[in-house]
């Protein structure tokens, strides 16, 4: 192992560090304020360790895991683009493939290749961990919003269509997790955090 | 599986956001501001899951990214003693392991067990994973100050002498990163950012 590979490992790893500054459209869970991507890579990959039961399909926990930390990575060019913001969503992909390609191509050839598909496959949902990924990303996010009294919701004029439609494919990758996100919706309707639409 | 274990497992996720809140005595690379633990764990498990080529006993990488993510779950209670302060760290012992009760515990039984032991094996450096994830707790806390220009160490007055012990198991267990980090300490001197004594 040379010297360069080390180096290059290390400016990546201290590039990844401006993920903490890219704020999200979700609160911390006592509403205090907005979440930034790092924290929530860190939750999801937490949820991903230990939740794993709930995945219909067999999933590769470290895979899963792994695609949890980084699946936000080229927000740090990208931003964060409102999952219920048309408008936001518009360009999306040509942005973060652009990032993806300048981010992970800090990285030695090996882990570039590693880190781009692992990245590629959670924005397709292509593997069973990606799908895992897709649905706690779900999860977290709407539980946060919850807790935090469903302000963002509230803020935005969130309809109850448009987080049914969001949720709707963790159904199929971990039902008894839908079934509880549909609960928590149901209750965030019925509190006046959701429009009912 | 019940409903009671999801209900157990979602109350465990959503006290850990808590964690957001607790600052550490580490500035971002950028300097902006102090990093809190959520941000520094999804970064040492970043660094555990693609820099494990260093270490020199063979390590469980899934076992080394999960104690990552959950090596300072305790400081939601305990709070973030800083390692050069010997006042703050008094106590310590004591206050972590009722917090880690009292968090741990929100789990099911088997994953209690398992974080519990995952902790405790960080705290105590028993086995090739905690000795890593102990090697890049240090790695990230130092770059991430070294980036941001060295205020916190200005700051505190840390000496030479106290970061070189602070960084001086990691020669034993990751001896490539205790070179990169003994030239960065050296640089941190020249600079005048560390104290030479």
């Amino acid at each position: 192992m040379g010297r360069d590979r080390l180096d290059q490992q290390l400016r990546f790893m201290v590039e990844l560090d401006r993920l903490k500054l890219v704020v999200r459209h979700t609160r911390l869970a006592d509403g205090s304020r907005l979440e930034n991507d790092a924290e929530h890579s860190w939750h999801m990959a937490v949820y991903a360790a230990w939740m794993m039961e709930y995945a219909i399909e067999k999933v590769d926990v470290l895979r899963a895991v792994k695609m949890c930390l980084i699946h936000d990575v080229v927000e740090i060019d990208a931003g964060d683009a409102y999952a219920y913001d048309a408008a936001a969503n518009e360009g999306k992909t040509e942005r973060e493939r652009k990032a993806a390609e300048r981010i992970f191509h800090l990285l030695p050839e090996d882990q570039y290749l590693e880190m781009r598909s692992l990245w590629e496959d959670f924005e397709e949902m292509k593997s069973p961990e990606a799908r895992f990924a897709a649905a706690l990303d779900r999860l977290q996010s709407v539980l946060n919003n919850y807790h935090a009294g469903g302000s963002i919701w509230k803020e935005h004029c969130i309809k109850e269509s448009q987080i049914r439609s969001r949720i709707e494919p963790v159904r199929g990758i971990a039902p008894i997790l839908w079934e509880y996100l549909e609960e928590v919706v149901a209750d965030g309707v019925s509190r006046g955090w959701i429009a009912a639409a």
